[in-house]
């Protein structure tokens, strides 16, 4: 799967810049499916993305639709971070008033939605769908997967009123061309709307802002010193 | 203030990229303080931006701060349609978990306040503040400007709790780099922040999706057939 | 569909009101169908409310349930502006705790949505459900428009839950009786509803707040000066 | 009280209009400050409002700033129901884009806001601030009251950017238009804003929706017979 | 009904608690359905309280899924007051993420739908269902209603996503373990929930906080000599 | 500070409740302050759940303010998992109807402010305020601590309103009696909160949904294979 979206990724990269997919060094869960998975992957990512700002990397894509540890990798890098589902969406309110998503499993969709609220998407998601299957057999089965989000792309236009219609899981982002072309919808993947994004924060000299929710972790080794409470301590 | 802001997005661009400044062709409000301003900009804007899409623009930026008839401007082109108000919100939640905004006039607090409300950016806003300047006056003494934005910007950090401050004005755009040093706080300008998306759209290839609220403006030459109300209406 | 409209406003007035129904002397839309539409009727309509007031109107409705320019209309006259679409929910929301919308075409769903949640009446409106109609076809066809919302009447009651419906569109104004008395459900207005506030807002003595976002457009003609940034700027 | 509120109704009535001031037959609280005082009033009230109707009345005003019983009024009678915080705050949103309300004791700030948010006023509402006095004195020592708020209305529009004040408390009604002069600034009261609108729905044909939550009380003395679960029940 | 709610609330509390059902000494409502309902209820029960906390009780539940006179219940005791609707939505979004109310009648829906917004659950409420019974008829016919119960619960579960549901009626409490059985999914009585928490509260020493909202009632009897305006009113 | 936390635990627990404080195995932060402290322990701590519930535990407190990983720990197990800012302002709105939370870093305000949101609890919270220590000299410096603290919980009365204050780190614990005690505030600790909840969850026999989001990890060892996608996954 790492290999499936790090092709998408260069496809969507202009001319001139390098994608470096990121691969975990510790173990990590074949594949994101709910908070566990989520929280057992973010270690590792962390990991991943000091390595690759340390070699060069301008901007972070985090390619998995959940977009885990978005706030704590804000926190490691100097680097605009780029979460798929959050590009997605910000995408999407750019090209039409309301869209659906469609998801994997159906443990997803609560997850889903309240990161849309928390990205204050609330008023133009019309309703998350999932095709129920899992991550992994989005590249095992291939030609099934495709058939059952094109009918769900379809319903989100006719029952949701969906203007367009987001996939929900970064393994599905090698179909959406296709999904697209047989639909005649507006069809988003987050990998490419995260890497289009990307581009253009790098480009345009933008960085994590610093003073805040996102500044550096701390050092905590003299927090323990009675002099720790003494001084403003900096932040 | 048309050059100023051409020469910002300019600057904003990739190389490759044809920044066409609109000008108007009608009489419009020589700044826009305000609805009325804006209801009277528009008609011309429109008429503009569907010249620039038949001259070859693949995508269009709105560079007021209102995003006047972001809505209507989707209806008639093809290509993204960005305001820099909703690209400097998008920008300013990738780099940042709060922000506050500094415009011109008092007048236009409830005016923002109620956009960012419209973009699901209600949580990420902490303050909308204003100098108390007319939009023209900006170029006229842009010495007594900057100092004012300065200072607000230095509030809006220490009061405010913003990590990232977006200047509330086109106008306020040629100022933007000098702020962002001098006060030593991520400072986004949306003139800036606009040119990049767009160009992260174009290049993406989207479009607007013409099948909801962004669809052409609909010919009513034969509504008023008694056959009109027989068939299903194309939309 | 101006006269039309005009009848119904008279109907709904008390003895001894008068009501002047404006006609805009510059082309605009013969009807209003998303945002394009809107856009390009308020410069003539601002204009045309601004002579309806030197012409003695103490208040003003605007008759489209998009409530286009509204805020731009508070501007430029004193006595109070009701849009027939705020005016119609607020109606809804004294008479019952829920209600559904019904209008012409699909594409205004989202428009009418939108505007509800910028009213504050997101809790209180069940669904915006839509006939399929262009406007102009309510009046070609008057028997099978009325037909249809009969049935989208009885359904926003069954499936929606709705305890009153609004008719979406002024052009179904003449529709409300006998709607309301053929489904025993309590259907509303807009323009009806309009006329009903504009009357107890005159009556009232009540003018548009002038020192806010509602203040007069600014004359600009010496915002340019070197000394207007010397000046506390008149709001 | 009554007597200086029903006063206050009278001069806000169109021409031909009697109001009639309802007084409690049953012990009630002298005044309403917070739940317990709203719970202890209600049935009276209801009890009023009832004999009201059947002595002819075709709208009801709840002439407390609270709202007080405002559904289950609308239970017990066919005329509309108004509440008098309800009408200011609509009426506000038809003159201004924001606002502030002023009342008596600080405890009643929470539930102020609590109803303002249940209505979809949040966005509009900027503070509701309190001048720290009982509601009786209010009436015990006129000239004290008012030069509070007075100033707490300059506040209002200076600090809190509100571009209309609202008087949370009925017994205020008296010192709107003194007010509103003092300060230049839109003084809206409740009693008077209730009686506009009720004329305008009462002379509009409108009544209370009856075929949901505002339904009549339900007659249950066959609720536990066998029968009663066998056939679908009148609701 | 009074003995039902009461055997379930002794099941649901620790050995060593005792729970004393409260009787209404004054005449109310047999059942509460709809707003008058709980108007007419809650005197009788805020002096039940007020008996009930000066006989020794340390904790109070309203044992009604309206949650009726919550706030008024908080102002005049010391102990905390705890509503099962209230109780039973904490409780729901401790063990789940989404979840769906069942209750008697229709015209609940939107009274519960409107309590959940207030009370911050509107993210995590799925929907409001009714069985369309009477509260009374859930007794006089337990069988028919535990399958209308039944069916709406695995409805919930199905086509709402639902992943708990709570019994909207106190009338529903002794059916929960079997609804629960039955069905497999997470079934929450509001009577079970508030007992537990009631509990906990009094156990942990919690109070209702006495310095704003839910103070106590106020003593008018000096409010109108000419002093009581001179003085910092006691709050 | 595990220790002081467990004794904290301890008082908290009624008779007969074993407390068992969780200590990770593998390295964690020394505190948690930031999303990246949060991420990189939750890993460790869901392995600690695990183990507990493995050993007897029938109900699980995260004892952080963050509620770091709280949804993951939901999954993992089958008792209740209470997060203590999520008890703590549950127990709050059963006590006041406005409070503010004091917290330790300024950085960690969005994050709680964001975890209010999404709680539901944004009409009741009134502000996070910080004192700006470290977690750790909570310890260091106990009498620094909480003379700061005392003195923005005095504030949180006077100038936001708040009828309660919770405090905003779990290393603020044993401060609580004595802050309530010298304010004369509802002051709130989340640790005691928590286990309150806790203990009445798992003494009412409640357990976490396991239908949806909070369902077991999936085991994918066979989500590769061409079967996968052919059968319907067991969710």
């Amino acid at each position: 799967m790492t290999t499936l979206i790090a092709r998408q990724a260069r496809a969507a990269a202009s001319a001139g810049v390098t994608i470096a997919a990121g691969g975990a060094t510790a173990p990590v869960p074949p594949s994101i499916e709910g908070h566990h998975d989520e929280a057992m992957a973010v270690p590792a990512m962390l990991d991943a993305l000091r390595r690759a700002e340390a070699a060069g990397a301008q901007a972070h894509v985090i390619a998995c639709f959940d977009d885990p540890g978005l706030g704590a990798a804000r926190e490691v890098v100097h680097g605009p971070v780029i979460g798929i589902a959050q590009a997605a969406m910000q995408v999407a309110t750019m090209l039409a008033s309301r869209f659906s998503i469609v998801t994997t499993l159906p443990r997803s969709v609560p997850i889903i939605e309240d990161m849309a609220l928390r990205y204050g998407m609330g008023h133009a998601l019309r309703r998350v769908r999932a095709v129920d299957l899992p991550v992994l057999s989005l590249e095992a089965d291939p030609a099934h997967a495709q058939a059952l989000l094109e009918r769900e792309i379809m319903q989100a236009r006719d029952h949701d009123g969906a203007e367009a219609v987001i996939l929900g899981c970064a393994g599905m982002s090698d179909m959406c061309a296709t999904l697209s072309a047989e639909t005649g919808i507006t069809v988003i993947d987050g990998v490419h709307a995260a890497v289009r994004l990307a581009e253009a924060l790098a480009g345009g000299g933008y960085q994590t802002a610093k003073t805040g929710a996102y500044g550096w972790p701390r050092d905590k080794s003299h927090d323990l010193s009675p002099l720790a409470a003494l001084r403003k301590p900096a932040e």
